[in-house]
């Protein structure tokens, strides 16, 4: 097998694929990054079994084959190498011959037989959103997964379809998380579980733009995600997810609106007293045109106020600092607005179009 | 005690001084950071008994006192706070309350009379230079001090003085950097050996302006740092420091002129084939007009060529990539000469000045 193509075009197609090489294995040849120019075009392909990638590199196929090279060498070889052309060359034994200027790297490959390649998939049912989008949209709900498998359907996403609305739900037994993007057509009604991991990666090797879209497709227990030349294959969390929409009201007692930049500083700040896995609530006590925030914890305490605007009743309440931050962190909104019922129930920051919605549950505090 | 200041300025001050804070010790009164403002001015100190430092903050003093605070929630609060005025408040009791804008923290301090304040040093024998000289001269040679204790004087750099000139000195025992300063004035001839960790640390603070000065002070036992508002005190190393002039020698059979980020990028790359904690060679073969460089090594094999100016004897002879980098790395020069006498013989790499000297010894090699 030969072939010849830029270092950055090679470069970028290697990091792409790497997302899914796996970090431990038993099966060595996961270890590797496939590299086929058999079909016309150099493929590069790495597969963990749950998450496959796949992507398209352009450049000359001097002489067809087929093989598996090291995933870490091959990529940091590539790296380092001068921005120039580069040319690979494997002979019958798997030796391959990396070559870019005077600059020559001998590494010993494997054969390709045994290489799991991406499943294939049957195109029929597709979404279409931006690139910037589905990014976006991850990373507005992706920290609210369940980071242990103690419920496998926690540790994933809903997508949801309906009509020309995608839902996106993320939930870990204290808060819910729920994006709704407004689709560019119409399709069926579809529910589909996709695992965090495939998300996190996905939306690493996206590269954001407006202007550029991704197809998504599903099976019955598969996604396939297509844009520029990647196919990302991963397979679906089976189950039926939680009905959270039982969890959600609309009645509340306490509205308040606030400057959200104001609101996560502090506290952000607060947070500097309560040491990794102590549980320390950060206590609110909302009154007409102000919010004071306390926390109390073996270092030292904090007090501070912000002002508000605020309807109905006055409230104290505790929260986990941690999760206040993580939802006000991915709002956009300038000012934001939550909705209170007493100190035992959820929280809700929304806006008015419901386009977000972040549940947040309270936590029992003791006030000295 | 009670003084007010910006939050830049106490932000900055605090920093400066954490560099002295010890990261483990068994007197917790020197995890703290101590503030005397019974001199008339805001004054903060660390101090770990090796090496203190000491800076003077701007603000105003409301009552004078002194109070110490643990050095690591003190910074991380200073830096979460609004970027306004902040009072530190401190009573008999040693509670202190830090405020700012709206912002209340309360914590626990300390008495700062156990605290180990820096010691009183004479300041006779000084010499100054930029800011940027001795960060830059620091940078230059900090990489081959030895990193562990067998021999206390290789864990220093050797700072000498002679009339108009200050040679700074480190070795491993494998290799040594030279660099030689021209100093504005003149000075008695002086020797000091300069803990390693002092100098790194120093180097974090300075800020490399070149208009800006440091006088450096010595007594028998100890150095002095004198910059901006900033003192720092740190012990010597005793003892007598290597000879190093009788291993320096401007003999040489075979002379190579060669583009520097060449050789640099080009070793970098071999360093890919070789595991951390192994100890392949790279094999440098020195013909006419061409340089080879070969790495073998369990992942693979390297070879690159680069064209260079030769003169003098043909050349095989190898070296740790890893000493070759550090080198190069801090050369400034596009064009480096290096002079080899054979293959058992260290390799010097030096302008024709000499104000730089990167000796490194040769390692045995196989050709196979």
């Amino acid at each position: 097998m030969k072939f010849i193509c830029p270092k950055s075009e090679l470069l970028n197609g290697l990091q792409v694929v790497s997302k899914a090489v796996p970090a431990k294995t038993t099966m060595t040849i996961l270890e590797c990054i496939l590299v086929d120019c058999t079909q016309g075009c150099i493929k590069l392909t790495a597969n963990d079994m749950e998450l496959g990638i796949e992507t398209i590199v352009e450049g000359t196929i001097e002489e067809p084959g087929v093989i598996a090279l090291d995933a870490k060498i091959f990529l940091e070889i590539v790296r380092k190498l001068p921005d120039n052309d580069i040319t690979i060359l494997s002979d019958n034994s798997y030796q391959t011959l990396i070559t870019c200027e005077k600059a020559k790297f001998n590494i010993a490959g494997k054969c390709g037989d045994d290489f799991a390649y991406l499943p294939e998939i049957e195109r029929s049912n597709s979404i279409v959103v931006s690139q910037f989008t589905l990014k976006e949209v991850i990373r507005q709900t992706i920290f609210s997964i369940a980071d242990n498998d103690n419920n496998r359907l926690m540790t994933g996403e809903l997508f949801e379809i309906n009509g020309d609305e995608l839902k996106v739900v993320s939930l870990d037994g204290h808060r819910i998380s729920i994006r709704k993007i407004q689709l560019k057509d119409t399709y069926e009604p579809q529910k589909v579980v996709i695992p965090g991991k495939t998300l996190n990666e996905v939306s690493k090797i996206l590269s954001g733009e407006t202007e550029k879209d991704v197809s998504l497709f599903f099976t019955d227990n598969q996604v396939v995600f297509e844009f520029d030349q990647t196919t990302v294959v991963s397979r679906l969390i089976e189950g039926e997810y939680f009905r959270i929409d039982q969890m959600l009201s609309s009645d509340y007692e306490t509205k308040v609106t606030i400057n959200k930049r104001e609101l996560l500083s502090c506290i952000d700040r607060a947070t500097l007293l309560v040491k990794e896995g102590d549980k320390k609530p950060i206590i609110i006590n909302i009154t007409d045109g102000l919010m004071e925030l306390k926390i109390n914890s073996a270092i030292g305490s904090m007090d501070e106020q912000i002002d508000i605007e605020k309807s109905g009743k006055d409230l104290m309440i505790g929260f986990n600092p941690r999760f206040l931050i993580d939802a006000l962190r991915v709002i956009d909104d300038e000012q934001i607005t939550i909705y209170l019922v007493n100190p035992k129930a959820p929280c809700f920051i929304r806006n008015e179009e419901n386009s977000y919605i972040y549940l947040i549950l309270p936590v029992n505090f003791t006030t000295v």
